[in-house]
């Protein structure tokens, strides 16, 4: 991972801002001969994309996919796929105040100490807007690992510190917050309710599996595939942890019972989460990730201006209350592009 | 990172297998004219030896680092630094009975899923034995952050299910399990010892910190520096889970409290963990990780055969209740070159 | 180098085929807060568009560029920098017949031996318009050198077998040919309108000098600068040959006329042409590309249908009688992409 | 390629300076259970050796390859594989007084600007002594490529300005000139003769075919399969000059002469050298070096020392009067490199 582009085989790069002309992202060494339409793009799009019940963000985000090169007669060609998304409205003059401002949690500050200028529109390349470029690359990636009997699938495990119990089922796919607890969800839905009346902002944990992985995919050393998971998945703004398997609570467990020991159908335990030593041992992917607060509160917040003034910011406008459950199509993407990759990888070698 | 190398301008590949003849580490792209010794590095490759009060390796490991190349009169000259350590120690003959079978917790299964062959003595590549090499490599990228000022230092925050309170010190660096709560150390100990009384292993959890880190350092989206740090840091083999500053906890946080107010004096809190956007703030940096207790315990277990035959194995030898304290340098280790790693990159465009 | 993308720090990624919706780069890794307008990239871009009294390209090639995000307010951000150029015209229905058909000397054959599918449209990924998004790029890293105190510049050194003698000037940036020997240049106009006449191309040499290199820019063993320079002036469709300095001359020569003696002065020959062991040393950079006659001619000539039955293949359309002089541009742009990385590069050690 | 790696998926790292303790190389993405030994790395290393009829190099190399890690009883395990050779005979003394020097013709003055230091004996890492690594590592790519059918075959095509005319045959094998014309072999080695006894050194011309090549190799605009093999060639020090098919000859010839026109049994002529829009087409690979005449010679030679003083510099001892033929080796070496890299990234995307 180098700055915008990840993957060794099959690399995605996304560009742009949150209120620049667009966003997008190029998908370089995606194989031949595979089917992809935008209404497939258009689909996960529209699944990260502000709006309905849980939403407030003011913003519409029409958010359609184009798609400029790479595929040919409905099927892609082996030569880069470039997605675009133009940005449809883009309220900048909105901004103006936050010019000279830094906003408590958001990267106003680290990006003006990095380059020394910045895009403060909205949060630039910040935005959570840029991971429009990483769906849109994301469906393209599912595609892949789909013909390969991969299927990845993210849902809310806590949100509010409300813990969602059961597992992932078709009703929770149509759930509007993508809990498998129906139950808890309700409680969710209220303790958003209560944190919007209050202009704050709530964190969460989304849990992601992959069923029908093959094993062998990871490398030994530094492209281990948990490596590579965790650092796709911590790359997504919000998220400050993440854990495989039994995770955090393996550090509580003796070596007995911590180990997945082996019968002829296979694992009798999956506290490894389905990877061992880095490399997919055929078991399913079990990760979770901790989601912070989204920092825009519609509260005032003490700060400094760009020349180290004490101000008072004041964030205006809508905001959603969560980044759960519009996270939850990133969280998917990034896990698809570093398996298709590492699908990809693996098909090289394997001669 | 891809298969064995980390890295962009700073970059390093280890090799070598647990009882093959060596195993080492090539760094291209150090900076020319830094100060470096045998010397020096042998001093963090001792602290990750076997042996002490803690640790019931029978493995005698010289580690004696031999500098094959890129040093000139005591000084790096620009070209790669190759770094060898023989494996002194290679008891081959007493693995003979784990060819054909898989240890549970260990890559064994994954190794032979991935490559169809496997070096099955003492876990061949996926033995803890590689992370020498990446500890000789961190020798030298914690001269280079040195330079700029940065300080690594990690130490156990919990083991075995006891916590430590308190903060590293001078004391916690002579303290055998480096450990900041005296008190706590004991119990920790205790415990150690009662495990392996009991033919168990232990986990535990590694906290680690930078200071003197300058603004600026991480990439925008696919190499900001917290994916890269956890990215790194999760491709240790006892790792499961990663969190920066609040971590988890800050999924249980409201915004207005997670958010870290900012005053002509810095940060008044310290929830981002001294990242913002993926780019360091200039706050301190704060990590956890998960270690899982290793899978190397003196019960049988069942397990299978290579055929898929059901069997128990029993595995020989004396090994260490707990990979805390030695993964600790490993750790720092990781952390420095990523460190190193986005230091040059930040050099490069901001002259 | 691998796909389509080139660089390791400042990295440009084209994508985009002839017939197409559009062609485009992406720059990741531009330092930030350097003047960049489309007025810039545009005058680069004009410099290879078909048109005016050398060229009989049919195509009116609109070739717009829009910046789709990187620059803000006139200044690049040091985000990734999105460059579009819209397709205006692509008359894919004249292509049909070339739809099951191999051209000789074309990549027909070799992309769908390859991929098993291909735009047959123009060429598509292989077509020359693929170099508009080099050229885009290459403004960009021009201006990067530029600020270095490096010029680049291209002419034709010889075309049709007719060699030009002299050296670049002023006027020769207003030869329509770009030849510095008017003499010479009269001489290839009358060629090139008798290999029209006949139906027929001619192919030509490019010799492109770069002034005002620093010394030390390139990399020992694998990212030496003339390894890069070569591989990436190879990499374009045309070229089939590259030499530096004395080039094919010095395997002629005896060490003691090729050696360039130094004094106090600097060097007082350039056999090597500004490059010794990989790395810059100060003196000028002079290399020499040769380039093949365009392969579509008017003729019609014999080849094999994709199921292999032979067949004759009569291009339509009215196309360039040589590459030269629309490649120049191309040429510079990839000596100053390849010249703008490795300045970055060699900024990051020298700190 | 990036500093001293070179490969997307078979990664070349090579490491080690002429007088150091040892040279070798790091091979990582190498595919698993390819049958490898030491022997077969020897009998590679064997033939760039010192010594014999034509060399003059006083240095008795021993080369003998230590195969450090990836390779379990005979076969690869998909490990980094790591070589070492040790430089057995260092006689740095004899070059203390170059330690001020700049040679013309070597990198001396390169190295120094780059880095501010150097490890002024022998030439350091840029060294002839660096290609042992390369040729160790061509011998593993040798191996798979081989197993895909192909062959690399390099030989002696022009010595001194005497050029020969056939085809490599298995007589040019046993040649010591690797010489297919054994009329212009007879004059080559006298012309090296006589360019000895002056203390002069001659360039020559090394043509490298590759047979059973099959198509598809190469990627569309930057990893074409041209690029990679111009860059990977020019990056040999000895070269300033590479050409692929009919290479600079195809400058001066038409359109309808130089398009290879296409049969139900093939191509009819190669004067695109087996590469077509930079991907393989099946037929022979035709590459043609152009290699400088050695810098070393035995003339007292003008130069500055490394404050900028005049100086005159005579380098002592014996070296050879031609790279060729021991150059050779290395160019089979490089060019198996790029075709074992571009073989598995071909892989990849066919599944």
């Amino acid at each position: 991972m180098s700055g915008n582009t990840i993957g060794v085989l099959f690399k995605v790069t996304t560009w742009g801002e949150s209120h620049g002309p667009a966003v997008g992202a190029v998908i370089d060494g995606c194989p031949p001969r595979i089917d992809i339409s935008e209404t497939d793009i258009q689909a996960e799009l529209d699944r990260r994309r502000p709006g309905g019940l849980l939403s407030a963000s003011p913003r519409r985000e029409a958010d359609r996919v184009e798609i400029l090169s790479g595929v040919f007669e409905g099927k892609t060609t082996g030569t880069p796929i470039s997605l675009m998304i133009r940005n449809a409205d883009a309220e900048s003059a909105a901004y103006e105040e936050l010019r000279n401002l830094f906003r408590p949690g958001h990267g106003d500050i680290t990006y003006q100490a990095k380059y020394g200028i910045r895009d403060h529109r909205g949060g630039g390349r910040a935005s959570g807007r840029e991971t429009a470029g990483r769906v849109a690359a994301g469906a393209v990636a599912r595609k892949i690992i789909g013909r390969a009997g991969m299927a990845v699938t993210a849902f809310t495990r806590e949100l509010g510190g409300i813990v969602a119990g059961g597992e992932f089922s078709a009703e929770t796919a149509e759930n509007p917050l993508r809990c498998p607890d129906p139950e808890a969800g309700k409680r969710m839905i209220a303790r958003l309710e209560e944190a919007r009346a209050t202009g704050d902002t709530l964190g969460g944990i989304v849990e992601i599996r992959v069923r029908g992985c093959p094993p062998g995919l990871g490398e030994p050393v530094f492209g281990k595939i948990d490596g590579d998971l965790a650092g796709a998945l911590m790359g997504i703004g919000t998220v400050k942890g993440v854990e495989i398997g039994a995770g955090f609570a393996a550090a509580r467990m003796t070596g007995s019972a911590c180990n997945d020991t082996i019968g002829p159908e296979g694992f009798r335990t999956n506290n490894a989460g389905g990877i061992l030593a880095g490399i997919t041992s055929g078991a399913e992917i079990v990760i979770r990730v901790a989601c912070k607060p989204i920092p825009s509160i519609a509260r005032p917040q003490e700060t400094i201006d760009i020349w180290g003034n004490p101000a008072v910011v004041t964030i205006k406008g809508r905001h959603d209350a969560a980044v759960i459950p519009r996270i939850i199509p990133v969280c998917e993407a990034m896990v698809s592009i570093v398996l298709a990759d590492h699908l990809l990888r693996q098909r090289a070698i394997a001669g």
